[in-house]
């Protein structure tokens, strides 16, 4: 109940509290890489500080004490890759893999100018975008993965690498059919972390960082002859307030997938969340990673699209 | 006098020819380190075919005989990278090196929306631009380096790579005071080569690329608190027959500081011009290189420069 009364206090978005914010300090995660990087094999799992096994997607809190308005965030994409490393939804444990289509190693297109992803790009952990749910905004069911997030900090992260993040905006994306909402967020230990507050804010420090983002996603899969995306609000990024209760709707998606009131087709494993359905023990979480191939030596990169700058 | 007889035939621009072209068929080199690299002491040695060491700078010809209009370029900061690589023109055999400023190992500022060098940059051996000669075009002397190149291609070069590359333009940069030629080129292997023959083709194939070409240029020294860059011809690119009399000149300016007849604070040791007066024995050269440190492993990239984008 204490931890219900925190959540309380450092939220007030009148939203679904029926499940427990399951624990809100910072706590420490650890990556542990399986599978030579570059294949097929490659994942990386995570491990709480206890040393146990955990799902990046339902064991890592989405939001954390540091401040309000701060969520942890997986890192998917290190700003200026392009391997299209995500959590594996449906894989249990939830590690990081990198895509497939076709039976190949995905990598998104580097639409000139840009390079890979222009920013650290990843996902709020306990969020989902339910299909089911049509939003009144987008007027399209959701994407079916965690909510995503551009963090436009200076420093590169690293793959897999958990960080805190102040939200300060939303893009109401509309992805083949699916809605896919993009946070904007700034890492909290970022040196702009105080100035960047708003999207004017991103504006200001950053001019053209924000038209870049929105070309960005509207132009992504054109190399891929797939048509360009288009978003809801005419473009427009939306404020704070409004990212936080999108964040807040996912998880409670999150939630209710849990709880057994809404079916999601998740790996749902976890080893924390009291009140799941899916709770495993931490002996069975550590089988499962037991099943994955060692690390080994990465492979080369050898799909020519890594490398490769399409001109749209 | 076969080869000065070759040279007159493939070329026709009617420029000094008293210093004979010194190879023209395809050759092959290799490159060597020596020092750990991201350390002040990391070198790129080349050698010959025959594995003795010579200098890019004076021993790689700069034309090749694969076709008209094709030079050899030494690629000396591979795209996307960012790390201020360059052939030594003052030190004896003229290894590849990182730039240094106060100390420090320089890293070029990536300018918003730009990640790096945009094209796989370097120079074109045996050409020099002499900061004696005042360029009427741009009323400035030359920066006293090779004529650097962009190639324009597809795949992202190897650091210290030679390759074969097509001139068809040029942009006549005028940076901090000097003469900057900067040839625009594509390696003659590039799946474009055949499409791409002057400067128009480059902004049919590749559109924007030209213009985010000369932003790059203008503006890539404003982080660290230099002005912008101005260029002669309004900025215009000149095309391929102008381009060519450019490096021929900058040629010939290479060809006098051999034969004596230009003083050139370049180290001019090479082992293989047959007329230059700084003709040193293979045994020479390889101990030059005999004194430099062993390879090592890579030292990490703590500058944070290296990743930060800047919003110019």
């Amino acid at each position: 109940m204490l931890r219900v009364a925190l959540g309380t206090a450092i939220r007030s978005l009148g939203s679904n509290r029926k499940f427990p914010v399951l624990f809100r300090k910072m706590a420490s995660f650890c990556q542990e890489e399986r599978g030579p990087a570059n294949t097929l094999q490659y994942r990386i799992y995570y491990k709480n500080d206890k040393g146990q096994f955990i799902s990046p997607l339902h064991d890592i809190p989405w939001q954390v004490s540091k401040g309000p308005n701060v969520y942890n965030m997986v890192v998917e994409v290190p700003r200026w890759t392009n391997s299209k490393m995500e959590i594996a939804t449906k894989e249990p444990l939830n590690p990081i893999k990198q895509d497939v289509k076709k039976g190949k190693l995905r990598f998104v297109a580097n639409c000139f100018p840009h390079k890979g992803y222009i920013w650290n790009y990843g996902a709020i952990p306990q969020t989902w975008e339910n299909p089911k749910h049509i939003d009144p905004n987008t007027n399209q069911g959701g994407d079916n993965d965690p909510i995503d997030v551009c963090e436009i900090g200076s420093r590169i992260c690293k793959r897999g690498e958990v960080i805190q993040v102040k939200v300060v905006g939303v893009l109401a994306m509309i992805d083949e059919g699916e809605t896919d909402w993009k946070v904007i967020a700034i890492d909290v230990n970022d040196e702009n972390a105080d100035k960047i507050n708003s999207i004017a804010d991103v504006e200001k420090i950053k001019p053209g960082y924000l038209d870049a983002t929105r070309s960005w996603f509207k132009i992504y899969k054109i190399p891929d002859g797939k048509p360009a995306n288009v978003f809801a609000f005419d473009g427009e990024y939306k404020d704070r307030d409004f990212a936080e209760k999108v964040i807040q709707e996912t998880h409670d998606f999150w939630v209710h997938s849990h709880d057994g009131s809404v079916e999601c087709d998740f790996a749902m494993q976890n080893v924390s969340c009291s009140d799941s359905k899916f709770k495993t023990s931490c002996e069975e979480a550590a089988k499962i990673v037991d099943g994955a191939p060692g690390k080994g030596p990465a492979a080369d990169i050898t799909d020519e699209k890594a490398e490769k700058w399409f001109y749209v």
